[in-house]
């Protein structure tokens, strides 16, 4: 079985089991149980637990091996010292994969921890079955509304393009929602926990080849062998961007690591001479990953790093150029031409310049039209970000802005300002149209440098 | 008459005429004089517009001049050329203080400009009027429903304690949206424009005396004459804390703010050193803005930098830590006795230690007061940021972290999650009992740095 083959099984699983199910609505394997039901997946789900003879409506099995039909995916939540005996069970029965929640493995720091976990991974490896975790939340395929973790509502949101990969379970659940709460869909996502047997390195090559993954995100702790994860994503970048959150960037906090997944931390300057050299782009907190995410999941990648700056108020074109600068971006020369125009359209109130000070004009769809023509067509301007003043100017903008999007195909990024009922429209429109929006000015140009950053991977890449 | 009551006319106009008014809803001047119709402001408004006979209802005049009663606010929304007779004849009336919304003064770099600028101010210097502007976007008091700006929908928002003064118009805007879709309401806003009369020095002064105002947040592109500014401050924050937000912080920048309010911006570094010296919060962006103020709007001041941090998944805790570790905050160590309380009540499965890993602890109202009660006894923690999993398990860690918060008095952030309905109600509980929520684990930790960082500023006021 071949690796998309195996993470099929995974992330499309035809039958579910949950071992420790349990109608008892304070136990872990009742969420867990419940999740899975509740989130509207329509394949089979088995509840295993000796003491349990029916659970919602569905017959509950003592043992895996007593299911009559085959099992894709069991989702463990029981106690760590019983979970040799049910690995070695689903072994037996042919389970393709196993998710263990529980806790009290390698991270817990003790020998029997360790021992414990050493011996799931031989016993999956001899059974060429997978094991996500141990001490995971789980994963969660929007798609097929699979939510196999102990996190309600997670495959509720509208299934996108982003496929997340973390350490930690907590920040799974976290950077989904995030992403879920700025409109940006995910395809997939996955909890690794301990990372017995399956790793980044895996998952990254999966995402690599799924097709409806085209934005990879992970979280990442730390690694005992980063130039696993270092050499595959290298292959992937050349196809889909790849964003990474280092967590425990000081050293003091190798000790909060070494307590939660198992692995030393390792120092940050290490990793992001690794992730830049991999062609991976470093983020350093969950905003900053969603505003990344959002942008490389909706546009192009940038031809170059020279920035035109569109906005109806000064300040808010500064707070854009300020962020530019900070992250490398140039403000674009306007041509001679596209000066001339510029000065023909605009207010004899406010000089031309980048940034464009659109005024009032930002109200006026003709004119916005024609600036926004004038600065795409501009060779020497590379990418696009605008902030909008008031929501009544924004409609007018919007259709401009999709029109000359469209037509010359340089990226671009919107700021719509805190959002409100109306604002809410306005995102809907431009993102149903592939612009990504932003609540604020500085975020909407971290968006669009992430769009330059994949611009300049790819090219270095077919470069090298 | 002293400064507080030449700002009570300000913000608190008995009556307010717009001169410019007019029923033309794609001019400037329709929405200046619809906005403080329709933001609910009780007091008299007249509409001034040689043109009209009347506009919503209201008898329009054709001079300022020729209005019965007393005019305290006069928003002037006429071409630049047109108002320096407007400003003679509000002088000539005895208006209290005018805006001036519109542009074409000394931003516009032209002679002309700075020539119809510098007379307008010396009318108004002549008559004691107070001039805001000219090229501002006005001001806001949402306390009485005064939206006396071009932007719909500023005063609509719950009056809070937090006062707002920007350089830049659109700025002011996104502010006070920013503060208030994060359910901090707003006590003042104003937007000074090219400041040819009204400058920081004096609003600042007078957000100083105001008892509406609790928290001060202040966007500043370029100073002529940064020293007033600063030493006005020096004063206010030993009352109340002062943010800071620089727009224009590269060297570059310089030419986008020149065209801008018609001041040079001036070296950051300047600025920085400047404003720590004042006792200044400087902050990067608006979200780090909106973060610190929210803490400061709903928190006491920290005693010092020594944090405990606590949540259900130490993923979120590392993201925490990593953010404690950027701004300069401690892990607090644990005493004995507060070590060996925590070993009793948590999971043998995880070590004691800070972060605190509740993990499923955190659902369970008891444990979860027993541990924050022996977090918050202990000498060496001055502050607390937690963050917590599922929607699920919030309600009975609220219950324990609004007791414990009320007995020790200790300040504490708390993240929630990216919002969702079922995160609505829970902020809501939190912030209505005082404490501030954030959606990312990080931003939990910016908003607890800004107690941290204003207790020390009170501190070195009273030794100095």
């Amino acid at each position: 079985m071949n690796l998309a083959e195996q993470f099929n099984h995974v992330f499309y699983p035809r039958s579910v089991a949950v071992l420790g199910a349990t109608v008892n609505p304070a136990k872990p394997g009742f969420l867990c149980f419940s999740n899975v039901l509740e989130g509207g997946f329509q394949g089979r789900v088995y509840p295993v637990n000796p003491g349990l003879e029916e659970a919602f409506g569905l017959k509950a099995y003592p043992s895996v091996r007593d299911i009559p039909g085959e099992v894709d995916l069991a989702v463990i939540v029981i106690p760590a010292e019983a979970s040799v005996s049910a690995v070695e069970e689903c072994a037996a029965k042919g389970v393709k994969a196993a998710i263990m929640i529980t806790s009290g493995f390698s991270e817990a720091g003790t020998e029997i921890g360790s021992d414990l976990q050493d011996r799931i991974r031989d016993i999956a490896k001899r059974a060429g079955m997978r094991i996500i975790g141990p001490n995971t939340i789980g994963l969660v395929n929007p798609e097929i509304r699979l939510n196999a973790t102990f996190h309600a509502g997670l495959a509720a949101g509208r299934a996108g393009n982003v496929a997340i990969a973390t350490q930690s379970g907590g920040m799974c659940s976290y950077i989904l929602q995030a992403l879920t709460s700025h409109n940006v869909g995910v395809s997939k996502a996955m909890g690794l926990g301990n990372r017995c047997e399956l790793d980044f390195d895996d998952v990254l090559a999966y995402f690599g080849e799924d097709e409806k993954t085209e934005v990879i995100a992970i979280y990442v702790e730390g690694l005992e062998q980063p130039r696993r994860l270092m050499s595959v994503a290298r292959q992937v970048v050349k196809r889909k961007p790849i964003i990474a959150l280092k967590g425990a960037r000081s050293e003091e906090l190798n000790r909060a690591t070494l307590s939660h997944t198992g692995a030393l931390a390792g120092r940050y300057e290490l990793y992001q001479a690794a992730f830049t050299q991999a062609g991976i782009i470093a983020v350093d907190d969950i905003t900053e990953l969603v505003d990344r995410a959002k942008a490389l999941a909706l546009q192009v990648p940038s031809a170059g790093n020279r920035v035109a700056l569109l906005s109806a108020t000064a300040g808010l074109s500064i707070m854009m150029a300020d962020r530019c600068h900070e992250l490398g971006l140039k403000l674009a020369e306007f041509s001679p031409a596209t000066w001339h125009r510029l000065r023909q359209l605009l207010s004899e109130l406010y000089p031309v310049d980048n940034p464009v000070d659109l005024s009032w004009a930002i109200g006026d769809s003709d004119v916005s039209r024609e600036v926004l023509d004038a600065v795409m067509r501009d060779s020497g301007v590379d990418a696009i970000a605008a902030c909008i003043g008031g929501a009544g100017m924004t409609l007018s903008f919007a259709r401009a802005a999709i029109e000359t999007v469209r037509e010359h195909k340089k990226p671009m990024t919107v700021c719509l300002g805190p959002l409100s009922a109306a604002v809410a429209e306005m995102v809907a429109l431009f993102e149903g149209n592939g612009i990504p929006t932003y609540p604020l000015p500085e975020r909407a140009v971290t968006g669009l440098s992430a769009l330059v950053r994949y611009g300049e991977i790819l090219r270095a890449a077919r470069a090298g």
